[in-house]
């Protein structure tokens, strides 16, 4: 433990660890381990969904609309179909929406501050709005909910998903909580899989108020670094019916990180009711979505054993790099007590605590080496967090050999500004 | 003049037509000339699209972004470049979105109602937001001010644009008129091209309101019916800048009646501080839109050029389609005295206005005759003609041979609702 140090050792150990940091910086890199972005190798995978509409004969989709034309609010059948694979739900419950399910979370909170859900007060006119946040969390989630003025509330994670006693709670006294973020998978960043017994606490909630949702974030649903050994979570659309509550979620999920981020489909799953309540704004938005980048991605996916058959291209790619990330911080910093980190099934990230305050001070001088990381701050609302200890590992962009040395260089950072704290107390 | 006849002759030609109405009737069609959507021989026009990207070297647009993953707000450069040749504006006044130019003018009236515009009082504060809406016009701003709550108030149209003496009026005396709709060129329904003067004044315009804007959907630009002969106008953003008014315009655009509708890219194009405004919103709605729908659009259409060598190849199909509804019209109520159309140039419909009274009947009496016609009504907001006479005629889906056997019902129908509503006199 670095802390069993004496003051000499601890001396001796910051002034050699801060030459190497000296020499680092003056090598001038240039590293990027900031975002949830996949490999170019990564999106190589996918360039026959280009080709899967050549020769080009048909553009009719299952239920007979042209592709190519007007019309098809909710989006083609069998890019309903496919979604519902995607997330284990039925077509029926699916709305197919472009290639951002970060869009479709912002549209459906923007829908119920201007139109209400389900005839309740539309948002805009309460005095107070709140949603909860399991932190850390993903930082484009509070950025939609800020961009709202809504105000957020921080829920700590378990081992298990949010602490459910301090969700049960809040959301049944507080009828100004309308809401909750959720990445129930492989959630981002700390990884963690909700239980099934919180999934079941998720769907039995019994909110003060009856616009509350569940922004269900499905984001990493087929998402395992071993698709031989999948971590599965409970289906929340039919734990919520089982509870009689049906309405209570609205689930999200895209094809974003299996073909191309930003070009491919997204959906919103939830109950009838709220498929009816949805698409009677929506009328009003759009007449209809890209059916031809539906029909791409159903032909080519074809189903939940193609998607599953490509995610195992996916993890191949991945899984040797979350290893170096979990390999190098063992190596580095196993015992040391200056950090600890998650060990992710799946997902795109690894999430590191350091010892409290050193969060903001360890990106800082990441980045005056040359190496971006995500903000310090960014898995918590407001970018505040608390502890100033979290910080987000994204392995995915990087190559192999250049997240091995950003690894390396962000142990060295972390060993010594952990030392300089441990002097300075 | 059907009004000249005598009651007996007027009775008689009623009989007669009412016995070939209902043979039509027993005839059982399914024919629908109600929207604006292009042909199946207009969609097989671009069917190129898909294979300019094969084969697969290069994803990598102008600007260096790698389409194929996350990021680039705006839009990448190419695809600017390609939308302000269809806007004849600069890229730098760009913003590039998805498939629906709908949906951004939706996304802006949202915006304006929950964010205001460059840091004025949101809309959905204000007791009364009004807009004004040129009649008869598109049925579906009028959905999305009306869904969001906005009062609509009628301006009428001339030969030259919306009436600008109760435009300027309006504008400069209402604080609560926030904005106005206008289709500048071919405009939805009537065709109308904006004079110059119409142009300058809509410019000049001095708003009661700083946050007022002017939402001019150019969805025609380059819908010519004959390329050779376009009509032009003038540029709005430069005539507002001229005029020092660079901020009173939002201009959107897209390449729904030009590639596939719906599957295409769309813009707004607007002052260097409307962007940055619009932007500042945008990026916490979406990390960036569908950038390979904008790599195929530019590296197919080229540029303006590609442009309008492409609508060239509409013009051929939709023209012979314009001139039957023409021909016929004016073959079958010539001369009649009981109705008047449009006589486009470009766009894709045909305005006719019947006796006062007598819309909502005809547009029923097609539908019994198995003609699908745009609801009767739907050309004004909250559907309601106040003289009951507009209908809207879309020629472009129908076959030539389904189109003449529809206007031919229709001026049928109108014959014979005008004699009948001679007769009660």
């Amino acid at each position: 433990m670095l802390k069993d140090l004496s003051k000499e050792e601890l001396k001796e150990l910051e002034s050699s660890l801060r030459r190497e940091y000296e020499a680092l910086k003056a090598e001038g890199l240039k590293l990027d381990i900031s975002r949830g972005k996949p490999s170019k190798e990564q999106l190589d995978l996918s360039m026959d969904l280009f080709t899967v509409l050549t020769p080009l004969s048909d553009m009719i989709s299952e239920d007979g609309f042209d592709t190519r034309n007007y019309g098809c609010l909710t989006g083609i059948l069998e890019a309903k179909k496919l979604l519902a694979d995607l997330l284990d739900t039925k077509p029926e419950n699916v709305i197919v929406f472009g290639g951002s399910s970060l869009n479709v979370m912002y549209d459906t909170v923007s829908k119920a501050m201007i139109h209400g859900i389900m005839g309740s007060t539309p948002w805009c006119r309460l005095p107070v709005v709140k949603f909860l946040c399991p932190v850390p969390g993903y930082d484009r989630h509070f950025s939609v909910t800020e961009s709202f003025g809504i105000e957020m509330v921080n829920v700590p994670m378990t081992d298990d998903g949010p602490d459910m006693d301090l969700v049960e709670k809040l959301v049944s006294e507080d009828g100004s909580v309308k809401g909750i973020w959720c990445v129930p998978k492989y959630s981002n960043p700390g990884g963690t899989v909700y239980s099934d017994e919180t999934v079941r606490r998720f769907a039995a909630l019994k909110p003060a108020a009856k616009d509350f949702r569940i922004f269900w974030d499905n984001a990493y649903n087929v998402h395992h670094l071993d698709v031989d050994r999948p971590r599965e979570i409970l289906n929340i659309l039919e734990e919520a019916e089982k509870a009689g509550n049906p309405d209570i979620v609205y689930e999200f999920g895209s094809f974003s990180k299996i073909t191309f981020p930003g070009s491919s489909i997204s959906a919103m799953a939830a109950s009838e009711a709220n498929v009816a309540d949805v698409t009677s704004v929506m009328k009003n938005q759009i007449i209809g979505h890209n059916k031809i980048a539906m029909l791409m991605h159903a032909r080519y996916l074809k189903d939940k054993a193609g998607i599953l058959n490509h995610m195992r291209k996916h993890a191949a790619i991945l899984k040797p790099k979350f290893d170096i990330v979990e390999e190098t911080l063992t190596e580095e910093l196993g015992g040391l007590g200056i950090g600890t980190w998650s060990h992710p099934e799946g997902g795109y990230f690894v999430s590191f605590n350091t010892l409290p305050g050193l969060a903001k001070k360890v990106v800082g001088m990441m980045k005056e080496a040359g190496v971006t990381m995500t903000g310090a701050g960014a898995t918590y609302p407001y970018k505040k967090d608390p502890e100033d200890s979290n910080i987000r590992i994204a392995p995915s962009y990087a190559t192999v050999e250049e997240l091995k040395k950003a690894i390396r260089i962000f142990a060295l950072v972390v060993k010594l500004s952990s030392a300089e704290a441990l002097l300075d107390r």
